[in-house]
């Protein structure tokens, strides 16, 4: 019987695997896709869960149309990382948006999450989509005033991911952004990975005037309940909008108030 | 090295343990207390994890300030089960309330949280707490039109848990609450119990005329993403109140709407 665990300092959760569908290091990590018997398919980074198949929308919508409700006259979005595609099935419920960039560093994250995870993977699949395999701080040095959204969806800010909450980084999201242009980042869960949300908090507010945080869940991540953090050089909250896509699992407009309601336990946690 | 786990079905999570604290068997139940290295203390039925001192304020917050902010008048008020004290905690937060009731059919319970859970425990210290040990389908029989609220803060349906989601049940809750009066109660993971849920959902619609669903989060539960049920002979959101106790550490006025949102998932798993 074979199980897979993701152990995050004394917590672990399990899963038992029916099936291993794809094992292969890249140059980066080591990319494995499992099927289990209860969440489904599975993707899983140098030993961590990245995507299952049953609670992916929480993740995947929360990310999307957070950001859209507040920025629902944009036309031109960066997705950082992202590779497994969830964001971009999502980006593209929006008849709006012009452009899909998306700028991976791992081929082999999208490559295989387009032929083992149809059900993310087939963000890859609208002709709006343009592809880049790149260091994403090296990708955005290139691009000034270009985007209306820039949505991180890295992993944790560990190993090659380390950059992405740092100050340098966060100068270089500002000038590639427009001036009314919205920043989101995944940032971690509160309760299990609290000094990883305080330091990306601090780094974002020296870097941008205008600055949020929201929260989600995603049962499968550890701690599950997560946050995002958002920044802009405008107000966050000035063109609020309560479009909702079709299609949605979790998402409804009356979640945007409650996810940028910043609970007592997150505005003890950042001070 | 000593690690606590709760398997449900094909999925399973682990705790590493400092210390056992308590360990008893009831006339019910195997009640056992651990120190956790990650998620405080820790209060395990039937090596089912009911309370972590970290993560319990998700749950008992969402099942008491849901149901206070749909009927904010509320006097006297019913929790069935609930031994371990966080749902009266939270009740004690409101000084229109003049009785918390709670029927509790494991002395044991109520002791060890008392004894070794005291964050939760201290819900019993309120003068107005009045506590009757008895199975909740014997006390309710006694009670007739009594309750502004009824809180259902029970271990899962099965076992001697089993009556509380029998139609027999509800019609005994119904004759127990005021005219305008609530019930709430846990009803498992839509995630990973979605047949408790369909089949709690199916056998209160046949009683009541006026139904809800809500959801909430509660990490270290299976699934992590909550379900409560809620009833009444009237309708349901006819008083809402957006008072906010202090003190909360989840719990904010903008939670109400988004839990009572009905999320497509939920739609669809209850046709």
């Amino acid at each position: 019987m074979l199980w897979a665990t993701e152990k995050y300092k004394n917590t672990a959760l399990s899963f038992k695997v029916k099936d291993i569908l794809f094992k292969q290091k890249s140059h980066y990590q080591l990319v494995e896709i499992l099927e289990t018997n209860d969440w489904g398919k599975m993707l899983m980074l140098d030993g961590l869960m990245m995507v299952t198949e049953k609670d992916e929308f929480f993740y995947h919508e929360s990310i999307t149309h957070l950001p859209m409700a507040l920025r629902p006259k944009a036309e031109n979005v960066l997705v950082i990382g992202g590779g497994d595609g969830g964001t971009l099935r999502e980006l593209a419920k929006y008849p709006s948006l012009k452009k899909l960039n998306i700028v991976e560093i791992d081929e082999l994250v999208i490559e295989a999450s387009r032929k083992y995870l149809p059900f993310v993977g087939c963000g890859f699949d609208d002709p709006r989509v343009e592809v880049t395999v790149q260091d994403a701080a090296e990708y955005i040095k290139t691009s000034q005033n270009a985007f209306d959204l820039i949505i991180a969806d890295s992993s944790d800010p560990e190993g090659f991911a380390a950059v992405l909450i740092e100050e340098d980084f966060y100068e270089m999201i500002k000038k590639s952004l427009k001036p009314d242009g919205l920043y989101i980042a995944q940032s971690g869960s509160p309760l299990s990975q609290p000094e990883e949300l305080k330091t990306t908090w601090k780094n974002l507010n020296r870097i941008f005037p205008y600055t949020e945080i929201a929260w989600s869940l995603t049962p499968t991540y550890p701690g599950a309940w997560w946050s995002f953090v958002i920044a802009s050089q405008s107000p966050i909250k000035n063109q609020l909008s309560s479009f909702c896509p079709d299609n949605c699992k979790f998402w409804t407009p009356a979640l945007l108030e409650a996810m940028l309601s910043k609970p007592n336990y997150i505005q003890k946690l950042l001070g």
